[in-house]
């Protein structure tokens, strides 16, 4: 599918500061700035804490909480030349559920990390009209790391496509920077407040029943 | 002074696995097992995101929350085999307040992740007895950090005696493990609330008003 944009793919391991700093220099030479940046990658390992390897440890933490950090602080000096500055990354909102950190702390640390820098960069740079805001899936997303890493094909059909994320993700960055900043919100619930009422059109196999994501309420009715 | 303690002083770099693993082992040897394992030592740096260097915010990140997450557990071995397991960090409360985070982007980070860590022991540690908790001077405590890297011989006089600290983890040390878990407490709060009174025996100076420590409300009234 052509969807009309204009892309410039570029390598980057974003452990790695000169190589962000590379990045952010070619994507604004080749645009001529930078509007937005969206923090999409993480790493994902749900082992418990007294079994996670720590070279595992160290990775979701380095990308995860460190590379949220890192790319957009890099990406400043050109986000403050843009009219309409966006930050975005995928991670939840910061209910602090004991389950959800002994099931998997090492990963709950590097997620809501995430979402720590989000609320504290949105704070730093409010009165310059950054904006930086996390959006959250409510089920699972029928992505490689889903079909692979969690569930296999049986919780690909009880996922919604990826659209659901693009399209709330696009609500969210049209917004005005300096008017929405430090948001923690999850897809549905943003596309029903702006109005949205078909759902239907995300779920991959409406036979199955939605699976509701990690660090989602699981009593949350699934739509 | 001589508290009547026995020690066995050992060097020691939270980052580096290896050593945790022989430090543990060093004091498994001598004491003949491990009971309590507290996690004082934590790194500083109060810049704020936009300004601090990449080395200081990996060299906090890793001592202060990843030091708490692998110290522990290389003790773990050793604190299931005791009678009373505690494990025992200095770190704030998980109050989301956003200019906490404004203000120390990085230092906030690694001192909340230090709190998470706790968070997500106890509950995943919870059956087997071991208990993780935290606590928090309510005022700044006359130490060398607080003297060289904060405010001087003047925040010492408005600081109150580390013996304050020694109080509560007292306190906190002879509960029991399985009943005392996954708490957040401020010294004062803990100490008022065990039935003590006098709090001017710890004050430096009550000639001057006590300063309240970062991550404490600062609208609370000093005593």
């Amino acid at each position: 599918m052509d969807a009309g944009g204009k892309a410039l793919p570029l390598l980057l391991d974003v452990r790695d500061d000169i190589a962000i700093k590379q990045a952010v220099t070619q994507a604004a030479e080749h645009f001529g700035g930078i509007n937005i940046c969206i923090n999409n990658a993480s790493a994902i390992s749900l082992a418990k804490a007294q079994d996670i390897e720590a070279k595992r440890f160290d990775l979701i933490q380095q990308i995860n909480m460190r590379g949220t950090f890192m790319v957009p602080r890099a990406s400043l000096p050109l986000l403050r030349k843009s009219e309409n500055p966006h930050v975005l990354v995928l991670s939840p909102p910061l209910t602090m559920r004991a389950d959800w950190f002994a099931e998997h702390l090492a990963h709950t640390l590097s997620k809501y990390g995430i979402s720590m820098v989000m609320f504290g960069m949105a704070e730093e740079f409010r009165a310059e009209g950054i904006a930086f805001n996390a959006l959250w899936p409510k089920t699972t997303i029928a992505i490689a790391a889903v079909e692979f890493a969690l569930g296999g094909d049986a919780m690909i059909r009880r996922s919604r496509r990826p659209e659901i994320m693009a399209d709330a993700a696009h609500r969210m960055l049209t917004r005005k920077a300096r008017d929405y900043s430090g948001n923690f919100v999850l897809d549905e619930n943003l596309l029903r407040a702006a109005g949205q009422t078909d759902f239907a059109q995300y779920h991959i196999d409406p036979e199955h029943e939605l699976e509701i994501d990690i660090f989602v309420d699981p009593d949350l009715p699934a739509e």
